[in-house]
């Protein structure tokens, strides 16, 4: 074992401010295989811990602790991590997603040749829907996803961790108001493609040869009426059994893996 | 309001051997919904439950019986549901499920004049994802769902719930070993389709013209060696980005609206 701080308790256990709390090994490997500021990383005491892990970490500069079981799960609690805690001994403060720009996405797409493909979340609420179209959309291949700053849930362990580290992977792009985002990717020939229940193309059939944005809707009520008067179409997934909606997550990556195929 | 029995504790906390609990508006909606046995509906005092299920559930023989709110949360606890309790202020026994033949699921599909499409979970464990794939086959307008007796998650409040009810509408069949009846379906022309990120053939271009029974492995390990040596085709959902896997009910969903559309 190299050379590690060792300890009986995390130095405090409030972050600071914007900082991130994450839990569990995968969350932890994909933070320390990204750009993202790992600051200290707390281990529970005699826990199965990859020696991996530990080394990236010292080499990435981060503080190491060794604590107590309990202590983990004291910070666990306090931030209010809801996915049940599944810490696997392991659990990091972040520096703070670094949201990118509008422009970095395009020249991303660019950069790889591809038309841009992005993803919009207009008022999703549950964390782990939000984590799960992350990963789709960072496993799918697209550019960016874009976040408003308001009505969306934050992005906290729950996320990290259900997005399965994919939101270090993928440009983050926070916005404002989001019909005025739309305007924008409209200006720089994107065309909007909402996600909706009473669409009228079919999610399959639809022309994916350009560059897209989907747009995903709250889970309850579906897109807000203004953000859907600025979409170019309406894409829907026929459902056919008594089920009248798929979960929020599911729908927007059977959308998102039409789009990637349908440029093939 | 009709007349109704009050009561201010329920009669026993414990259920019935079989008989399941089920927690929340959608939950319940479904249950009354379909053919399956509703025994008895608890109602918080004082919270707002829709009049409909009041009447539906009487119509149906259920007993009601208006609690305490910590009465309802006691039986959520004891019972481990797992999905943050959100009973909306309702909970029901119900039945327990009744498990289809095979010979049901192909009547099915032959009564709607289309190829039998089945989905089989391989050790899926978590029950959010049980109930999300339900929710999707059920949705998608798959004839049905087998589900393996041993290393499954159990039929509980958290699957119905994640169903959105879907359980309810979609026949489940009981299957003791999966590799028989990979062998049993074989026998009656249908064609497995194995899911599996080393897969040979996309998603997308697979031949989806036969009956086909789509095969959902475990969340982390994927299908078992000896499933995935009974399967005809190994399909893969390409990635493209650094996170390299899907959620297991996504990508089940993915599989299973592909299959969908590749027949029309």
């Amino acid at each position: 074992m190299p050379e590690i701080k060792h300890r009986t308790v995390p130095r405090k256990t409030a972050n600071n401010p914007g900082e991130n709390i994450i839990i569990g090994k995968n969350s932890v490997k994909a933070a320390l295989d990204s750009e993202i500021g790992i600051n200290r990383l707390l281990v529970v005491k005699n826990s199965k811990c990859d020696e991996e892990i530990i080394i990236k970490a010292k080499e990435r500069g981060a503080i190491i602790e060794y604590v107590e079981r309990s202590a983990v799960e004291k910070i666990i609690n306090t931030a209010n991590i809801t996915d049940g805690g599944k810490h696997q001994g392991i659990l990091a403060y972040v520096a703070p997603i670094r949201y990118s720009t509008l422009s970095e996405v395009f020249a991303l797409a660019e950069q790889r040749g591809e038309l841009p493909l992005l993803v919009l979340l207009n008022e999703v609420e549950d964390p782990h829907n939000l984590g799960a179209i992350i990963r789709s959309a960072e496993a799918a291949g697209a550019h960016g996803v874009l976040v408003p700053k308001r009505r969306s849930a934050a992005v906290n362990a729950t996320i990290v961790k259900t997005s399965a580290g994919a939101i270090f992977h993928i440009p983050l792009v926070k916005i404002g108001n989001t019909v005025q985002a739309l305007r924008e990717l409209k200006k720089r020939n994107v065309w909007i493609y909402g996600t909706d229940a009473a669409g009228t193309v079919d999610f399959n059939i639809a022309d994916w040869q350009r560059g897209a944005c989907v747009v995903v809707g709250n889970e309850g009520s579906g897109m807000s009426r203004l953000v859907k008067e600025e979409c170019d179409f309406l894409v829907k997934i026929p459902l056919r059994g008594k089920t009248n909606s798929l979960n929020a997550s599911v729908a927007a990556a059977v959308v998102i893996f039409a789009a990637v195929t349908g440029r093939k």
